[in-house]
């Protein structure tokens, strides 16, 4: 993954699972992701996106499903999403005063690859998440345009860049420097091994919450960095979700709803002010769109092989968050806005973790 | 069924598709219904199981789902039911302050079965619903007891009794006497035919409010029998629905969701004092308990076959509901409480449906 | 309400309730309504926005509550809207492949009164309702821009037409022209009288399940003018409810939930392909968005009281989706798409309601 | 609290909140807590009452809600909780199979105090919640009976005992003696000093995940004492959590919501087997059952005020979860299972905390 430094290689392993061979989402097979940073003195904001696999998403699309932990957010498209129990396009983070925008991309870059729709067939239901990054983004100015998302969507890859880039370029979390991040795991069960994996926008939590693998390093930082600032939890988190696990909407809603536990161990007390929202889809079954003369068949696992999943995407969700804040580095923006990277902290206080 | 009356025998004919050949929740294969019946002055109350197949539930789940229209109500067992899609014991209905000695019998009656139970493997799930049959039952007396469960549950069959009988002994609905109810529908899709069946344990609505077949029968009725009283909704409904349609819980949950377009056709506005709780259940695909070495596999409809289950479950609600109505005769019960009959008052004021 | 002739002027009386004074949401009072309307040969589209009040929502937020019905839709906000219990923005509704446009334009309309957001304070939640307008409408134009939605938001009043009309204007309903349609109901507490309103946006059901005040008008029109053709319900309904009374968000919820019950008896089977969104806010008690140095105080009603309202909404909801019936002229659009006027066939086939 | 040595008195500080006097669920005034305790040989099981007012419940209800976190449970009453907002009997905690027993007794305990019920007015929603203690107890004997339940709502105080008490007897928690654990924050507010206290019943985890303020001593633990065991979490929680803060019943289930947060914090990975349900309820408001001639005033904080409460009952969670294993010692039961002490694992291994 592009050479940055990520919390693994300052040796801190989180839980007990082995990870995938990239330690990311892209470790689900044919998931690819894609930034456009757009990184300007007070514009700080971008575009990440997600393929959740590399054919036609419309026409043949995934299990899925969301959770919103805590909704003070405005992501789009979970109704139909939980309705249907299916993803039928790419998945696109921004900032929040943008997501018109990203919505009118997605639709019209799903349109050009389905001409049936809104002829033929229905209408289609594109998913964009945001995090609200004004602290370092002139975000009323809504920088972000509809080509912008149209080529991270065009541009994405296996191996991508974590930290302050795409959507994650203005965002903070723990009073630091964050944005994106990921991780993944391996479930071995006696049927196969299977991966899962996460990747997250990070603009939540204060530092003195912070907790790396248990350690309360929040508290120490604090105590150096910035002892009498009152601080004040604003943020939000965007978790996608990707597994190649055989599961029904229902046991993916299940396993989802456990990158609680991640989260909760950084810190997160899941805070008024933070949309915090969850998307997940499992990319082992593809859903027709038309109808086919007989009925459908989903594998799915047996329920008590679910709770390697549950492990899994909480192990991999608090590895995803340290890893954005690990890579970001510090960022000046907005009226000259600063936070700063947890990684120039750690050398800069002498702090081995 | 029985010899009664239904309301397809006055020549009204609810909705477009064709019945099963009971026009019975039993149509779906190995359902069967029990009823015991305690009627005896004061004491107007009793017990109906369902039997969803004749199987070990325990050992072979079948998918399940459940629908709070409106939680007014007090029915056991619908958290595993949602979270794990499954029900794993037959459907026990009675009245409100007996719901615990149901949860009892039940338990035991399960445990019976299933020696495993508490000791190798974990904890059953009993399904109880209820009504509030205090107008004709002293319901304070709490009179059913376990025996009179496990009488039920060992005595079903493919026909039953509607109207005042088991749990609808006490039962009164639109200001007549209701209780137990069934009707079922077909569903030809191309890759075979289905059924549908619902049974109803009904105990709400006002006179006034009542519709058959969109004919507002209940303001005729109030009009000669009762122009000064002044009407109070106080009732509950119980709808279980079965099918041998292939369907995952979502689609399952979207099915029996519906069941409200029927209820509303007869009149009902879902008062705030009525609990309304709709448990349906597939006998498409059995769960087995045991984990295999494999995946389970799931046949399910393609989502653009569900909307005659929609409709299905709609008229076959709708007709439910009236052949409760329609069959249930006369009862005087505590206090000297009366209930009278919809058929009665159809010959009385020579009113033709 | 405009001289347009109404379900009522047909003699048609919908339920028990009396009605406000323009029988329409406005009947709130502060409530107004503002249509654009895009209407041109392959153009048959538009907006129409709600304002729940007359100040800056942003800044005095109302109790609200979203209910989804049906999710197969995509409506943008609702997450907010229920995780908070508020609104902070008008309504606007549109086509499906418009709402990226109508949430921008939004966007910027409340940052213009608002510059403190994104600077001072958070973000702000757009709410923006969709049907899919495609049989008359060239959808995939996207016809709507920012500007059409500022022009609706900016010339709002009490009083407003109903039928082919802003986001009505490509709407179909049971097979005819459907569109916009508005109805209130009065309710009458021992602590004041109170008014429920809603407007709905029509564009869901087939002919043959039509039915006005019970009776089955559509199997009769069927047989005379299409009785051959196959039906196919791919609509959706957003249903817009607004009330003075004095409720929690949670019994807000309940009495939108109880919405419907007046669908059901218009003769929706709430397809499979229908979003079927209902929003519902109370101008009873302002929320401000800054923290007074005291708690907040809720008039609500005591639970008892809350039947009223239950069937005011069902009431007002089965005759707005009439009034949209019966106002909206014939309209041809698309490929020379055509649909037909309820009102029309009543007096070509001298049907008398 | 009865002299036993909670996880403070071991130095263990968590969070950053002020506990209230007792650090316990009774900080909140008129909360009194009760136990009984079954412990012969094969019968490990008991009864917990919490009574959150001292007043008749039924007649003057409390703002409550539930939160399912993980629905492998039989927790009886929260569909009429979540539907009407409000608690109306007091919380009785057992064990699963027993759940219909405490449900018979809570009722006929409600009756005695309200004769109108089931004549002039309608019933009553009981809430009973359970864990399994099959590994300790012959569950299968359903020991308790309605005595007991009666018995402990009738000796119920400010004081109690955690541990291996009441309905956490035979409970086991982190492959650990668990059971029944407390603590409570407060929380200052511009407008007053608040208190917001949990108590849970633990039997749920696995040793390896347990944490201690971050320490990973479950690990530690592990490598000594049973290094070579395959470890199973089949558990379930019960959180009760109580409030003098004026809420909303929305305000109170984003509240009671973040107790996981505290749990996750302690190792818990929400395994599929558990039952893991909460339930909360406001002392501040009291909502009477007859309706008055007028609206209700319900007092609550503004949103803003909220993320204390969210900061609190994470930590009051994770403490009681602490308190319950570090209180209880071991016990020996069914089949001569055996469940170790914490406390005497730190001991004899000189593990500091």
């Amino acid at each position: 993954m592009h050479d940055q430094k990520r919390i693994r290689d300052y040796g801190v392993i989180i839980g007990k699972l082995p990870t995938g061979y990239y330690n990311s989402i892209t470790d689900i097979d044919e998931v690819t992701v894609g930034h456009v940073t757009l990184s300007h003195e007070e514009m700080q904001t971008g575009v990440t996106a997600i393929l959740p696999h590399q054919g036609n998403l419309f026409k043949e699309k995934l299990i899925a499903s969301s959770h919103i932990l805590n909704g003070f957010g405005k992501t789009i498209g979970t109704i139909q999403m939980n309705e249907l129990g299916t993803l039928e396009t790419p998945i696109v983070l921004t900032n929040t005063l943008n997501i018109g925008t990203a919505a009118l991309a997605l639709t019209k870059y799903m349109m050009a690859e389905n001409p049936e729709v809104g002829r033929t067939t229905g209408t289609l239901n594109p998913i964009v998440g945001e995090c609200n990054d004004m602290y370092l983004n002139d975000i009323r100015a809504q920088f972000v345009e509809e080509h912008h998302v149209l080529t991270a969507l065009a541009h994405t890859s296996s191996e991508f860049q974590e930290g302050a880039i795409g959507a994650g370029t203005g965002m903070v979390s723990y009073s630091l420097k964050g944005g994106i991040g990921t991780a993944s795991r391996q479930m071995d069960l006696g049927h196969g091994t299977y991966t899962l994996g996460v990747l997250v926008l990070t603009n939540f939590g204060m530092l003195s919450d912070l907790r790396i693998n248990g350690r309360a390093i929040g508290q120490e930082l604090k105590k150096v960095i910035l002892p009498l600032a009152e601080e004040k939890d604003k943020g939000s988190i965007m978790v996608i979700t990707a597994t190649d696990l055989p599961v029904s909407e229902r046991q993916l809603h299940r396993i989802i709803k456990r990158s609680v536990t991640g989260l909760s161990r950084t810190g997160s007390t899941i805070s008024n002010g933070s949309g915090d929202v969850i998307i997940g889809f499992s990319t082992a079954t593809k859903i027709p769109r038309e109808r086919p003369p007989h009925c459908l068949t989903l594998p799915m696992i047996h329920e008590e092989d679910i709770d390697l999943a549950f492990r899994a995407v909480g192990e991999a969700t608090e590895e995803a968050v340290l890893n954005a804040l690990i890579t970001a580095p510090p960022k000046t923006g907005r009226d000259g806005n600063e936070s700063p990277a947890l990684s120039d902290l750690l050398t800069t206080y002498s702090i081995t973790l």
